[in-house]
C-alpha cells in the first residue's frame, strides 16, 4: 500500500485541464501497489486511475507500458488504456514526476485464489502472450538472469541474518543459474509480475490484467514460470500440483509449450523464485526509516525455490510428461 | 495512510448480499484517514465508502456517529448518510469489526488552505452546531481535559527525548488548564476533528464534512479553537491572523459567541493543541514495528501551544475586541 507523493487539487485540477475528461470531482490516494503512487479520480466524465511513476520506474520506459496497454486492448485483452492529453500524449508530468491517466477496470483480485482462478490466468497468460505477438516495442528484462548478482552482492553479507545458510545457497544457486538458464526459447512480451492482486475477476470470470510496470521482452515461458510461482503455492508454501495442472493445462491450450519450453520449466521456475527472493531481500534488508510499505518477506521464495530445486521435471508442475523428450 | 484489515473479495460479496446495493463490481483501500480501514466500493448501484472500524473506535459508539451523520444531512449538512442493509441496520459486521457503509461524497479536501477555505469552514462549522442543536444522541469527549493528564503519563518520561523541557512544560501547563478550563459555555454536539483532510470543496465552494468518528457531546466554541488549530497555522507553525479573523468572523455570522466563549477562546486553544499533541506524542512513542502509518510529529503541537500561551484575548486570534467584556 503506498501513496508515496500527495497531489494538492490544484495540481491536480491544472493537470486535468489539459484533458477532455470533465470537471475533477474527487480524488483518493489508493492503498495498493508498491512501485508507484496511484489515485483513483473521479471526472464529470467518469472514474480514473492516475499514477504517478517513482523512482523505480525509468521515465523512458513509461512509454513502452502505455503502448503496450494500447496495443493489447486492440487485440482483445483487458486492460487498463492509457488516456490522452489534448496534444494527444499519454504521458505528462504531475508534481515533478511522469504520469498518466488510465481508464478504470471494475473487478476484484482474489486474496486466496482456487485452482479455477490458476486456470483463468494461465489462459489469459496465454492469450496475452499471443496478443503481444505483433507489439514492436522492446524493453529488456532487467530483472533477468544477468540483473540477480548485482541485486545478490547488495544483500550478501546480511542474507544469513534471516535465515542461516542462505547466502551460501543463492551463491551456489546463482552459479547454477547463469551457468544453465535457458536462452534459445520463444521469446515476447511478458506480463514479468502477473501475481494476484494484477489480476481482476467478477465472479468467476477472468475481468481484466493490470500493472504492466515490469513488462518487458523475454522468454515467453519464464513469465509461466512467475505464475506458478505466484498463483501455485499455499499458504504454508507446499506447491499446490492441482492449481499448477490448471494454470498449466489452461496455457498450453491457447498457446502450446514446445519440449524445450516444457524442460526447461524447473529451471525457470528456480529463476522465478530466485528473482523475487532477491528484490525482496533487497528490500528487506533497505527498509527506510518511516517507510510506509511493509516490505514482503524474502523467505517465503527462498522456500519456494527449495521446491523447485527438487522439481526433476514439468511432471512435479502437475503438467503430464508425454510429448516431453526425456 | 491505512488499510489495517484487508477484505476479501468473497467477504465482502457476502456483506453487501445483505445491502440493495447491486453486484460487487470493485473496492480499493483509500491511503487516506488513520483510525479505520476504509475502502472505496463499486456496486451495481454507484460508489460508496466502506468503512472498517478499528480498535481505537469503540464499537459502542459507532451507532452514535451513524446516527449523527444521519440527523445533520436532514438538517442540510452535507456528509456521508449511512445506508441501511435489507434488516433496517446501518451497522454490520466484516472481518471480525464494525462495519458501515455510508453514501460516497465528491469533493477535494485543502493541502494548502487560503484564508477563503477558512472562511468556508468557519461557516459550515456554526451550521453544524446548530444542526446538532436538537441532535438526541450523547457522547462525552474522552480526549477533552480529564483525558489529558493519563495520555501525558503514558509519554511523561520519554518526552524529553523529543524537545529539551517538553515533560516540565506539559507538566505546568496540565495543571492551569486542569484548574481554569472552562465549564459552562455553552454545550452540543462538536466534529472535534475538523481538519483540513475532514473538508471537502468543489472548486471554492465548501461541498461536505467527513470523519465523525471523533465527534462527541462538549464545548461548542471547544470546535472553534480545534479549527483555529488546525486551519489558521502556517507551515512553519506561525499563526495567520487573516486566516483566524476569516474563520471567526464567517463563525459568527451565523452562530454568534457569547462574550463568556469569546474570553474562553485562548484557553480553549490551548486546550486543543494540547489535546493533539498529546495524542501525537503517544503515537509517536508508540510507533510500532512495521507500522503502516508515519505518526504525525507532536513538535507542530508544541509550538503552536507557545502561541496560545502568549495571546491575551482573542483579539489575538483575529477577532475585533469589541463586545468582549474587559
Amino acid at each position: 500500500m503506498a501513496v508515496y507523493t500527495d497531489v494538492s487539487a490544484e495540481d491536480l485540477g491544472r493537470f486535468l485541464a489539459g484533458y477532455d475528461l470533465g470537471e475533477l470531482l474527487s480524488y483518493k490516494g489508493i492503498a495498493e501497489g508498491v512501485e508507484n503512487s496511484n489515485f483513483l479520480v473521479h471526472t464529470g466524465s467518469g472514474h480514473y486511475i492516475l499514477t504517478l511513476y517513482e523512482k523505480r520506474v525509468a521515465a523512458g520506459d513509461v512509454p513502452f507500458f502505455l503502448a503496450l496497454m494500447e496495443h493489447l486492448a486492440s487485440r482483445g485483452i483487458t486492460c487498463p488504456q492509457p488516456v490522452k492529453n489534448r496534444s494527444g500524449q499519454a504521458l505528462g508530468e504531475l508534481c515533478g514526476r511522469p504520469a498518466a491517466i488510465v481508464t478504470f477496470l471494475d473487478g476484484m483480485w482474489m486474496r486466496r485464489p482456487d485452482a479455477g482462478h490458476c486456470a483463468a490466468v494461465g489462459e489469459a497468460l496465454a492469450r496475452m502472450h499471443l496478443a503481444g505477438a505483433d507489439f514492436a516495442g522492446q524493453r529488456r528484462n532487467t530483472l533477468s538472469v544477468t540483473g540477480w548478482r548485482p541485486l545478490f552482492e547488495q544483500a550478501a553479507d546480511r542474507a544469513d541474518s534471516l535465515q542461516h545458510g542462505m547466502r551460501a545457497t543463492i551463491e551456489e544457486e546463482l552459479g547454477k543459474l547463469e551457468k544453465s538458464w535457458p536462452r534459445d526459447l520463444p521469446q515476447g512480451v511478458i506480463h514479468a509480475d502477473l501475481f494476484p492482486d494484477n489480476v481482476f475477476f467478477l465472479g468467476d470470470r477472468l475481468s481484466g490484467l493490470i500493472d504492466f510496470y515490469f513488462a518487458c521482452t523475454d522468454t515467453l515461458a519464464f513469465d509461466v514460470a512467475i505464475c506458478l510461482n505466484a498463483w501455485c503455492f499455499e499458504p504454508d508454501h507446499s506447491y499446490n500440483v492441482t492449481k499448477g495442472r490448471n494454470l498449466l493445462a489452461a496455457y498450453i491450450k491457447t498457446r502450446p509449450l514446445s519440449d524445450a519450453e516444457r524442460n526447461a520449466l524447473p529451471m525457470l521456475a528456480r529463476g522465478a523464485a530466485m528473482r523475487f527472493l532477491l528484490t525482496r531481500l533487497v528490500d528487506w534488508l533497505n527498509v527506510p526509516a518511516g517507510a510506509l510499505v511493509q516490505p514482503k518477506n524474502p523467505l517465503e521464495y527462498f522456500r519456494k525455490l527449495r521446491f523447485h530445486q527438487k522439481a526433476a521435471s514439468v511432471h512435479d508442475y502437475g503438467l503430464p510428461a508425454e510429448g516431453t523428450r526425456a
